[in-house]
């Protein structure tokens, strides 16, 4: 089979997808809070320090450092008590010599104060007097000016997908409005002769369309914007008028072939009809999803699925995901996350050849076991019991019984 | 410090506050294209077998396997070709001895037929006429009725987020809408007197608020709906007029305290005057988020988080996020993936409380360079910086520099 001898490793055919896009991220200002999991399309720096004042980081007694040299329990210092200190505002009173304030956590430092000695190291022994029973250091229990910020900094780097606590940081410094990228617009096209729409009646023969609605729903998640052109009949001018309507409309194209040999060769012939260059890659070294095609027309990523539901899934995955990520120009990614757990079978594969197994995971003394999801053929059944996928890499023969290995949850 | 000695590891505390709740899930029916990430209120069953017919998987030839028995590449069985299947209708003629009818993966069986030799295994050798190269079994290479999915097998459990993969398999079964869990709404009253608005200019002494933003945002992230009631003066007859508006309009009630001492004690005063039972939990032993509160009020769950804003978001990941997949009714829930990393220094922790330290993650040369994120104070840049939170647990005195350590990304 000298087909497979050309077939690339899905991770270098992305790389020739990648190489090929031009990718020209679009920017749009959003609301902060609305700005949740979108991607950031500039550096945030900060406009001013933070804190904004010096303030105490614990509730006490503002005082002078140098005023509580030697104090212990043994031989407390005295201080006398000039006033408590109001949240939100300004102290209206500079703090004496052999004086001290009441503060809380987050209250502003008065002038003259320099530390703050914390309530627990402290006794009120009669009214306006206040045993310390601790020295503190210049600074201490005190958050200076610009500790936490300084005006300038970068504080959320270009290209970073927006987190709850990010949103926060972003109002701390009254940053109500931040650029992010568009949410790239992936359009699909469904096709297949036997394919109905999910709310038909099947007659003997047909199936319903599920391409449509998992792939933008992982559109979806993955922060994009999923438009459906519906179901094509494996016709190429139809195909071709639709597909060209969607390489105006959209930013990345999605074609599921329809099941039948020479629907599946239509995908890529249409494709290379819409604009140059065309097919990259036509076919990869990967199960399920051997017959994907993956191209590039006028700067626009177009990409030939399989129609098989199994296959259409795990391929979005390993490519339509990472397009939209380029798209939305994330740069700093996030790690991806993993389950650990015990192989519960032996697993065959094909050498050189990547393969994605469904699996599920149940809860063991230590971790989890790892059991394969068979089934006959791929169907999506066999995605909607399972948890998550195993990744057989192409360097091996199989796995083993017992062997650790890593679920990528979907 | 006696107080210490009462003080709840996080997970007791949660298990009180979750066996006083009256979860009461409330549903609502949703097209299953918007069903992404809801929660099923009901098991899901098949309403017909998948596949509704016998259908090859794979491109070949439709057969009696008992024509193709002893076939072999040295002596070939022959069959004349009476067809090729049309995808998407029933075959039109019925398949007789020694014939055989070309098929498309999904086509569907002709009556007579009862395997499918794959293409790769036949060659044509004269117009109408087909040679076999290998035998084929009863029923290889076909996929029978009900095979994938048998009527009324459950599909989706109760209780289950519902995946990608999830709307793909509702669809294939025609379920185009499903019954999932009411987005509980989570009332959220931010007080202290220093706290303004975002978009308010700074004045000495004050604090933007952060806490309703980054909650809000988290609220989202897991299923439920924000509604702010704005920042609230620390006096306790506007506190308790705001709180009881929200335990009335929403299913969960927070309160971030404001940073002084008389502010904190003010929340679980209020709490206690809404309904009863009221405070369950005041002090939970762990850092940051010691002086967290947990009061169920008429069977909803009212939490006071610490006004600190790394310590209400920690907090609001241990108590909060499970309070709403309770309201949710999620019962299946996924293993939560982490990231395994090596910690990059001796970090110290008090033994008897769980610590959540926020980490920073670099790559290595094999996995992650596991880095605390220092800082004076538990301020919010310390989150914006980190990746994720490692956690201390309550037994330990502190982790060593190289230590393996799971990573809760955030």
């Amino acid at each position: 089979m000298p087909e497979f001898l050309t077939l690339l490793p899905p991770s270098e055919a992305l790389k020739q997808l990648l190489d090929h896009l031009q990718s020209i991220p679009q920017s749009e200002e959003v609301g902060s809070p609305q700005a949740l999991h979108r991607v950031t399309a500039t550096a945030v720096l900060a406009p001013h320090a933070l804190p904004s004042f010096d303030r105490s980081t614990v509730d006490g007694y503002a005082v002078r450092a140098a005023d509580t040299y030697g104090a212990s329990e043994s031989l407390p210092a005295y201080l006398s008590l000039q006033g408590e200190i109001p949240m939100g505002s300004v102290p209206q009173f500079s703090l004496g010599p052999a004086k001290c304030a009441l503060i809380h956590t987050g209250g502003m430092m008065p002038a003259g104060a320099d530390a703050v000695v914390m309530l627990e190291n402290t006794q009120s022994v009669s009214p306006g007097e206040i045993e310390l029973l601790r020295s503190v250091a210049v600074a201490e229990n005190v958050l200076r000016i610009g500790e936490d910020v300084d005006v300038n900094d970068e504080i959320i780097p270009l290209g970073k997908r927006l987190r709850p606590a990010d949103i926060g940081g972003l109002m701390a410094l009254g940053i109500t409005k931040v650029l992010v990228a568009k949410r790239p617009v992936v359009g699909i096209l469904s096709t297949g002769d036997e394919i109905v729409p999910p709310e038909a009646e099947l007659k003997p023969g047909q199936v319903r369309d599920i391409n449509s609605y998992t792939l933008s729903a992982l559109v979806q998640e993955s922060g994009g914007v999923a438009l459906c052109y519906g179901i094509i009949p494996d016709e190429l001018g139809l195909l071709r008028a639709q597909a060209q309507r969607a390489l105006e409309e959209c930013d990345l194209v999605v074609i599921t072939a329809g099941s039948s040999a020479s629907a599946r060769d239509l995908t890529s012939q249409v494709i290379n009809q819409l604009a140059p260059p065309g097919v990259l890659v036509h076919g990869v070294n990967v199960r399920p999803g051997k017959p994907t095609i993956l191209a590039v027309c006028d700067g626009k990523a177009a990409i030939g699925l399989p129609g098989n539901p199994v296959s259409a899934l795990v391929i979005a995955g390993l490519f339509i995901v990472p397009v939209i990520e380029a798209l939305l120009g994330l740069v700093r990614r996030r790690p991806k996350p993993v389950i650990h757990g015990r192989l519960a079978t032996n697993l065959a594969s094909q050498a050189g050849r990547e393969d994605w197994v469904p699996v599920r995971l149940s809860v063991e003394q230590e971790g989890y076991l790892v059991d394969p999801v068979f089934g006959k053929s791929n169907l999506i059944f066999n995605l909607v019991q399972a948890d998550g996928l195993l990744r057989i890499p192409p360097d091996a023969t199989g796995l083993s019984a017992g062997k650790e290995v890593e679920i990528q949850l979907f």
